[in-house]
């Protein structure tokens, strides 16, 4: 194991689109164990996720700023380096949130064991906290009745390809919206989605208008934006909409300006309620349960977007703002 | 009783701020009874309500829009002109919905005797829809509990003016917006109202900043537009917003823009709920049980704003879009 290890600094607040020049990589030394219980970990699999963008602005948000000065943060997942004192052996895989950097020394009772017998990256993504929010998102605030229609923004994303996938298996039918027509494709003939649309497409306001004729009961948003008051022109009553992220508006310094959506909330009888899933943890159990089920069964296909090495980790994350990735982003620090 | 009658008809859709040319008084006989049932009534209050200019557009709303070349409709207090063969007499106040004319006949079956202790006008304000869209809204959308802070838009309004009332019997701390400084210190010193807000005021969105340092843990929505706009900076978690009216945008040919709420939603994990009173009648016994004992016990002001004469008809409706109106909008027909 090396002496040295790299670490990626937040070192100044983005103003727009978040850039390269937010973050520095530093070269420093592995840190050791101290604690009675505390245990290194070598980060294998990193999560690059939107809402990170928000911890880098001071402004109101549902989650603490990043500090700048201090390194970036998220959830990972890894391997026991060294147990030290705990309960844990060297080679265990566990995931637990801690800063982007090569290794990690954290206390035991802030890491889970993973269950060997399932692939360690679904930690990160469909039975993590990505397939909680898209689970606990749609049944909680969505409160789906088999037949309804669907729709999902940000459909080929992390939350929104699991989002889709459990409103089919709901009995849902489901409407895709994505920013190519390759994901438009993939989501159609992988992803079980009825219907998907092109955002980036000059029609996208006609098409959307055409495909959704019946109208919108649930509209899981995970984008908002002109995407959202598009789709918002066509719920029908009682419609609900689980606002889940608005990952358009993270890197506008200047927010756009929007229909008045409330007005179209009022027309429809509508409701919409934002939502973090970590607020809501009782549900987890159960729901956990439901997301092991379908993916042991192989009912819900769980797509990856891995990048490959410590350098590519800004670049991850940046990608994210770019569409660069289907399904969920994932950087790979080291060998599995 | 005469022969003929005055009858208002709607004879063209507007653009924009309605205006009275979308409207004609037309003579005509007084209607005969015909049906079994029929009775005879004659118009003494008529009630204009906002809601009313969503009917007069052809697009999508959550009720049916006026038919152009037929008369205007809406909730009326009358007396009984002639009870015919039903088991209503000549003389006794009824309330119901008819169009507006000096005379309808309806069968007896839609038509609700009033409770003779209490004034007639109640029927169509604070012991009627107005009233139950109130607390309806409030109490089941809002879901307030004691001590929480309680903003209401159009506060001066029919339904506002029960909002804030309300508000402060389930012991919230109310705060209201409004268009006058006269209305403001009504509020005030009137309504219970802690603070009241005049959105007209240069400094109103500095006003509402500094007044609404602890935040809003609900909002009672009568009027949308760029009032919204400012109110949602202000969200507490787990805020709770009542979409009740929009008047603001009512008379927009062209929607004007907004800031981006649905983020202001999930910044705060905040629900917002369009409703309409209609759709609610289960929690109607309950409510009017509440409403009629507040208000006998004087603890309910129902504060009105009456236009006496049929020709000042159109002018009432016209003026609630002008904020014309403190409390309900009333048109006195005939000698009570």
């Amino acid at each position: 194991m090396a002496d040295m290890q790299r670490v990626i600094y937040f070192i100044q607040r983005p103003h727009g689109m978040v850039t390269p020049d937010a973050f520095e990589i530093r070269e420093e030394r592995v840190p050791r164990l101290t604690g009675d219980k505390d245990v290194l970990v070598e980060t294998v699999y990193a999560s690059v996720d939107p809402y990170m963008r928000g911890r880098l602005s001071a402004g109101k948000s549902y989650t603490a700023p990043f500090a700048v000065g201090q390194p970036m943060a998220g959830a990972m997942v890894g391997r026991v380096a060294d147990g030290g004192r705990s309960s844990l052996t060297a080679g265990e895989w566990v995931f637990g949130s801690w800063p982007w950097a090569e290794y990690a020394v954290l206390p035991e009772t802030s890491l889970r064991r993973l269950d060997p017998s399932l692939p360690p990256t679904t930690a990160l993504h469909v039975l993590g906290l990505t397939g909680l929010t898209a689970y606990v998102g749609l049944t909680k605030f969505g409160r789906p009745q088999a037949g309804e229609r669907l729709v999902v923004s940000g459909s080929a994303g992390s939350v929104g390809s699991l989002t889709v996938q459990i409103g089919r298996l709901l009995g849902l039918a489901v409407y895709g919206i994505a920013g190519s027509d390759d994901k438009c494709q993939w989501l159609e003939q992988q992803m079980g989605v009825h219907k998907a649309f092109n955002y980036r497409a000059a029609d996208f306001a006609d098409a959307l208008a055409a495909g959704l004729q019946e109208g919108v009961d649930i509209y899981f948003d995970n984008v908002g934006g002109a995407v959202t008051d598009e789709v918002l022109r066509h719920l029908n009553p009682h419609a609900r909409i689980v606002i889940c992220g608005q990952i358009a508006l993270y890197n506008q310094d200047k927010p756009a300006q929007h229909r008045p959506l409330f007005s179209d909330l009022l027309i429809s009888r509508a409701q919409a309620t934002g939502f973090i899933v970590g607020e809501h943890q009782e549900e987890f159990p159960k729901a956990l349960k439901r997301l092991q089920s379908w993916y042991r069964l192989g009912q819900l296909h769980a797509e990856e977007s891995i990048a490959v090495g410590f350098d590519q980790w800004i670049n991850a994350f940046l990608g994210l703002f770019a569409g660069a990735n289907r399904g969920k982003a994932i950087v790979q620090i080291k060998d599995a």
